[in-house]
């Protein structure tokens, strides 16, 4: 906010990729703004070239300045953190895998564009997605005097127009075929749409798959043990983990195991349906194994209600809305009815499935003697006659008056 | 409500099963209120015993008369069809299987205590469980004039106390050693309560289950298509079915496959949490057709306030509230939400999944001319950037003010 | 849809009010597109001119068709009605006026565009409120086919220029300098905007209402009697009423005690917060009896739940969905809730305030001889031991495990 | 917890109000119990005998300890101010006045059983309110290891009884004809509850109330101007106050005006609907300045899920449920919402009404140069046609649908 002298030229943020797309257009915004493009990557986990190689090819294709940053990390812990704790599903199946990811690039974003005095962020989202969304509402909630530009939607930066001016410009980047597939991947799972997918009636094919095994093909069962603190996954098997170590040792072990593939017809904040196919076996795991961990933890009327929270959760953050002031206010609900979720759970991987078979805990609400049919019984049954005589009262009040109606 | 002349004797209907506790209530009760007893015993698909075979034994125990329905259809098309339209999962996980069956048994005892003239109404639940709620709560909203009362927990009728009656009246039951497992069980599903799972570190073993084989076993996947009509199933693989058929179809079908076991801590009405097995591979392979025909067809703002909806109904009969004003009303927003969900769903049943892997309706709300990023596109891109700006509105004006301050 | 041979010409309909923005916007329109322009005028009880004199009025400026309805019942029963039903007021304060009558006149909009062959709707709102919401959004959901154009915001049509455009053409309309006061207003109540109150420091001035006088003044207060069935207003003071005539002759003897008046900060669907005046005495009237006979006649979790509904109810017909799915299955639960809403309400309409003081209801939940601490006390207080100790068995619980962590 | 060595006696704590019901217990408790009894007078602005004469009847009628407790800032700050916070009105109506002492009083119980190393805590309520459970289910929540005795309800101690023990033991209490009126208050309202308010038609007279002077009588308007920091109100008029002053304080000239009487039909807990009158100027008046505030200072999404939380934090503390879990997560949200809610409100009291007229804040998110439609409005119109168009995609796409069915 301390900008002591505007830059003589206006500069740009652009979230850079390194592929074709973004590449093309550091030249192409230079060209419709007239504007220094600096390249920003952000490594949340996608995996492919070294940061080194993506930071040069920006350089090359024309960026004043590119940066990279390894923001695993942080990712793991300020973004996906909070999705465990929420047990966030949209629309009870997806973990919002990408979703998570666009306020961590944001934040990268509006720091570099502090930093080099740049009015304006780029992204290479199309207009029809949830990304652009996350993307600018991202941006003007951190930084409401900053102006987003999108080039693929704005400025009619087509895939064809895009190869069309890297092969004009000379510009280093394989022009190749598309691959079929259009994908977004991070360290808490990955998302595929291609073509064939479009028909709502055909299913997926193995070839779509990387992150996880096919679940019917015979093996052993893994078992796992994981630990929770306060609702944060802090070690596996007994061994002490990070978040993002977590989340990458169970992508492996409940990925080879096939768990965490999701094939679903949902709803975009663009108002359309959309065909997607995700897979994400750490963060199917580590929410499973959450959501138990509260049964045996949480008292039963603050996890009826947190389920709403998580749903409008959820919501917020999958339709980009993740700085918000409601979501600040649902964070709050939410870590304090984590305060308490510590303990053991111990889960069967296998042929697709994240199976819990045992829980422990120093915080389980889970009292042996109430719930026994056994010797040592501690229920008071004869209290429960007037609780169900009171507890139907106002039913059964309603039930005389609709019956002499 | 029309009794002519009260009966000389006063008299209870008895909920009756045909096992030890029901049968030697028939005589204690007898004795404890001097009333006569008739018994009642309603096949909700409960499988055992032939209902004639059932209803001579209440009579040689000491009935004064003894009825038995199969309200198999009924329970099916009134009870189970309502909680697949609702996608009622108690918990996100448990079909409520027994707190759909209540319902249907209550209706049958009132009815019966209206035909005899009686006033009481007698059940086989201990007292602190979520079934005496659902008896007792039920029948106050049905008949509020009734009096329940039940044996177990009103007359301490334990079980040791239940076979010393029984040997000295010389009634027609076998009393050997009960067996370790508590069961109830419908054409719904299965529920299995037992020692050892009351510690919840202890794994189910195999054999707590009947309706599912054993998910772990290689088998060849099974591939079915459920074909519904506003909510209702109403095909199998193209074949009408009704929805009983459905659903037994379903059980055989999606439990030859091991689809449909549950193990989770749940939060029961009286206040405990308790441990639960269940088996339900019809039900869930409905709701999980069904969910996905919803994703296809179902409005997304009211697919979103519906999840809420599907909770709180969900809560109500699982606490036995099935009469109850509130849930006569959520019915009647189900009933409209589920209008348009007609179409066929393509299963997979495998491995204990059930995996949906193609939707086809003629009420699709997805649009592939919307959807496709290739040719063919009839989106307008050029929308985005207003909307986009406007829905981030409120946020963003709420940042400046938060970065002022 | 059956629209046998286009019309050679292009043809739009317009929202016509008779005042200068829409007399000008006819011809602008046929200018800026070559079209012919239909007006069409409805009357919601906005009062102020004959619907006769209008309709001349719209030929004269260059309509090629003119239609006017009064459509002051179907308002009432069909839009004011469930509002009523629903007890919605948005913000808790706000009973929707403007938001109702909007998709009154988007239903006569569609019907004269399908019988003259028309493609295309206008309006004449702004870029900034949530009219053109209510009016575009009504419209794509009753004719998904048309398309719609607002000349103010789209075609830059200011004020200055149609009084230019007005004076150019010798359109018989008054040019005279434009009142301070922006109004909207119709037989549910009146808005006004206005400078000044662009402050909203500034208190309202007495000046800016009409529908109400100063509660302020001594007068003598006045008792009404208004009696429902199943929800409706059916009689006031004993003489049976439409609703219609309810809304009308509440609007007067309320209004005349200042009863309705609402100044706000009000959150619109655009993003910014508005400052608004509102009079709506007849509406606060109604949904205050409205409200305490709910009150007196439906069960307590129905109640409980019913008061989300109609935050949510409220919320989408203020943001312009009242024709969409969600708003209809909420409309189901409503109507189930109404059920038994019938009976009397006493108020005292004095000073500004609407109270209630006395409810007689056939369906009344209120029991006397429950509710009695005299003699004839029909509860039994043994029940409630057994109920508090369960009601609140989860929190003990809980609360156990906090103290020993 | 360390209650090094258990009395030789039992002892009990008496919630004691210096009154004949809770006098007479303390000999009847020692009588039914043979425990010792210790009183114990919380001061929450119930108004009356001074304490210290409380005390020393205590003693007088047999408690082996009497404790007085001055807690109205402690129930000022840390139970009403959450309730303002909340603008928490049960039914939309009743700022919860008995319910906010009730858990204040609770606090003081548990601190004088532990300190005299107490296993019982006795209450004056009877079987058939809210207040007991609000009792109990308070205490099992900070000490579930108390038993609680009600020896109204448990011991039958009718009141004819009591003035019949009251005479025999020669008590120094006044046994008169006890006031048809049963009244609780405290700074924060007055309740009362009378033979002819049971009667659901009868309006209340005006000897009923003491806050509140009649609305209906002329008198001059005042105004008075309530400055809020984060939620909390800090000064009255630009004069800095503590909640229990700005409480006391408005009670003061609220009441003057008539502001805040509240005659309802409520739910209580144990189902039955039961009559109210309240009177709860100050409450009213801050809940009213603390919503108009929220109005200006909360974004939109917080502020419309923030009335689902309001509602149900108001019916859990109805509901006695203060200490639970759900409650304390819901704190979490609201202690969020209120971080912007400073500045200042102006307001009109006068004829039973508390109006607003004027509100102003540093942290405001109304923006006039945003809302005005004069010269200088920065609302981009053009951005509305893509907003509305997205907005009302899905809405529009399933009208396609639904007309081509």
């Amino acid at each position: 906010m301390d900008r002591k002298e505007a830059p003589v030229t206006e500069r740009v943020v652009l979230a850079y990729s390194g592929g074709l797309d973004t590449s093309v257009a550091i030249g192409w915004i230079a060209e419709e703004t007239g504007a220094e493009v600096i390249a920003v990557a952000v490594d949340v986990g996608q995996g492919g070239e070294d940061l080194d190689v993506i930071r040069k090819r920006a350089l090359a294709c024309g960026a004043v300045e590119a940066e990279v940053a390894d923001a695993k990390d942080e990712f793991a812990e300020e973004y996906c953190l909070p999705a465990i704790k929420a047990n966030a599903l949209y629309m009870d199946r997806y973990p919002l895998v990408s979703a998570l990811s666009r306020p961590t690039i944001v934040k990268h974003l509006v720091a570099a564009a502090r930093k080099h005095g740049a009015g304006t962020v780029a992204h290479g989202c199309t207009g029809k997605g949830n990304d652009q969304v996350r993307f600018e509402a991202g941006i003007s909630s951190l930084a409401p005097d900053l102006t987003c530009i999108a080039p693929v939607r704005d400025y009619a930066m087509t895939r064809d127009r895009a190869i069309a001016f890297c092969e004009a410009k000379g510009l280093p980047i394989a022009t190749t075929r598309k691959s079929p597939y259009s994908i977004d991947q991070n360290v808490f799972g990955r998302a595929v749409e291609t073509g064939f997918l479009e028909d709502i009636w055909n299913a997926p094919i193995e070839d779509v798959y990387e992150y996880t095994a096919d679940p019917a093909t015979p093996r052993e069962a893994d078992e796992v043990i994981i630990t929770f603190d306060k609702g944060v996954p802090v070690a596996i098997d007994g061994e002490p983990v990070t978040v993002l170590q977590a989340v990458q040792r169970l992508n492996e072990r409940a990925g080879a195991q096939g768990v965490g593939r999701i094939d679903m017809v949902e709803d975009r904040l663009v108002g359309i349906k959309s065909r997607e196919v995700y897979e994400a076996p750490g963060a199917i795991a580590l929410i499973t194994a959450h959501q138990e961990l509260e049964a045996v933890t949480v008292e039963r009327e603050l996890a009826r209600y947190k389920r709403q929270v998580e749903q409008r959760w959820g919501e917020l953050v999958y339709d980009g809305l993740w700085f918000s002031p409601l979501k600040r206010a649902l964070d709050g609900f939410i870590a304090e009815a984590n305060e308490q979720v510590s303990g053991e759970i111990r889960m069967t991987l296998h042929g697709g499935r994240a199976v819990v078979t045992g829980r422990k805990s120093q915080a389980s609400l889970y009292d042996f003697n109430l719930a026994t049919y056994d010797t040592g019984d501690t229920f008071d049954q004869s209290l429960s006659k007037g609780f169900i005589e009171i507890f139907g009262m106002s039913s059964k009040i309603a039930a005389k008056r609709d019956l002499r109606q």
